[in-house]
């Protein structure tokens, strides 16, 4: 049997307003009914959103944790601690089929720069706010970071072939 | 619901006698039937051994991968890219609740090593030859490797509290 | 007697028009003649531009290699080999007292962006095209990245206090 | 001009015994007396004892620091900040052309086996003690330890072609 899909969702580790929390956690459950795994740092704010939306609808969640086991959110089902710090993005993003971004700031720039670099699919989700409204269609170097209006959206693009 | 248990097997990526490889297999099993993940390197050799036994009791495997996706043996569920080489060898250790060692050479001690570093509970598979053997009972500094002689042993030790 | 300041050169590492390397071989020499010491990738393009502006001034030159040593441009003096990959970005930022970006595609984004979560100042400069005109003077979450129109405005950026 | 050679030197980072740290300080004085550059993790200890020797005679230190600046002893002249706390471990042997290991417990057992794996030339100073005393002369799968009694047999092994 192949192994399944695996989505990484990357974004803010802090409070976001409800209706952005709302966007990732609509990720987590999409990318479990396309049948796909979830992948992300493990942390709170997107993070979290995308873990419980994905685990309200039976999926696997993979929190890859910057620092200790105690970063992980409470529905992170298996914790894979780096103790890397901000190394550990590159690993988020070189496990992924493909990348999803919501939201976010300099961190999540981060990820979808190494993402583009690594030459994985980038969807952002312009409707998100933060960087990833700022880099949803823009072309760096030779590469174009994917634009969804929707969680929906986002994850059809992710996991189209 | 509290996270599954999560054990990393250790151990040689090359090829190893049959009744070493079945030792690997073992402990695979054992720790999918005593309701743990197994968390190792992904590759050939004691890692591929260790899945395929978890795998036939329907257990999740985990490989963190020290290079790109294509190293992955076929019983890896999960893989996680980190494309770092041998740098990975802390993620296998930091992540694990508790490591066992099954023969291996220089890389296995290091993570070994690495576990001890980490405050990791190290259980070496004495009978199993290679690195495990000759460090199994070992104290480094003010930590003693456990000593195991059989797979069964290895992972009571292992999730014993 | 005080460390000596670090200032990492990011950019691109392929083939840049010549006026554009003449830039990053320009901050080479100013880095020097400043008295810091440059600190950069170790491979070609404006990695090799600055080590060698930084060289005819009679400084020291640090490349943090992604992979092996066979890929340090021939101005290193001290080759750090991580064998890391992209994971090495993160630590050409968190080694430096300051980030100048001279041009730049994916690669240099995920550095400027990783610079910016660790706090560090980032100097982009404007005039030398790619990633770095792009984000010059952009804000991102609550920082700023510094826009420079030339090399000596860079340095000078980089190195006051 | 070829680059300098880079040795090494790994070992205890906390108290030891004032003859053992004579001998790390002496490495790093014949490091720099036969004109290579001194490499160390870049904290206090046996990392310490080697910078003091190697500036005393106005050599080069770099220290690869697990975490950051502020843990570098005061004799690291370039400090790489990696803030990936043991995963460093790999980038101190692999930037090494030969590693010498004095004293030292689990973290430098686990730099004697990555250098081991990496297929670098491992010195152990047989009359440290500590893991270097136990490694010293071992072979660990087909790659033997080579075992110094001095430090100047260590610097000496460490150079010889």
């Amino acid at each position: 049997m192949p192994r399944r899909k695996q989505i990484t969702v990357v974004g803010s580790g802090g409070r976001v307003p409800p209706q952005v929390s709302e966007i990732a956690e609509r990720v987590g459950e999409l990318v479990v009914e396309r049948g796909a795994v979830l992948i992300c740092g493990g942390k709170g704010g997107m993070m979290e959103a995308a873990c419980r939306g994905a685990k309200r609808k039976g999926g696997l969640t993979i929190g890859i944790l910057p620092n200790g086991i105690e970063e992980a959110n409470p529905y992170v089902d298996i914790a894979i601690v780096t103790e890397m710090g901000d190394a550990r993005n590159i690993i988020n993003v070189k496990s992924a089929d493909a990348v999803i971004a919501v939201h976010g700031e300099a961190g999540t720039m981060s990820e979808i720069a190494l993402a583009l670099k690594a030459g994985k699919k980038v969807v952002a989700i312009k409707t998100s706010g933060g960087i990833s409204a700022k880099l949803a269609s823009q072309v760096i170097g030779d590469k174009q970071i994917l634009s969804a209006a929707s969680a929906d959206e986002a994850v059809d693009l992710a996991l189209r072939k």
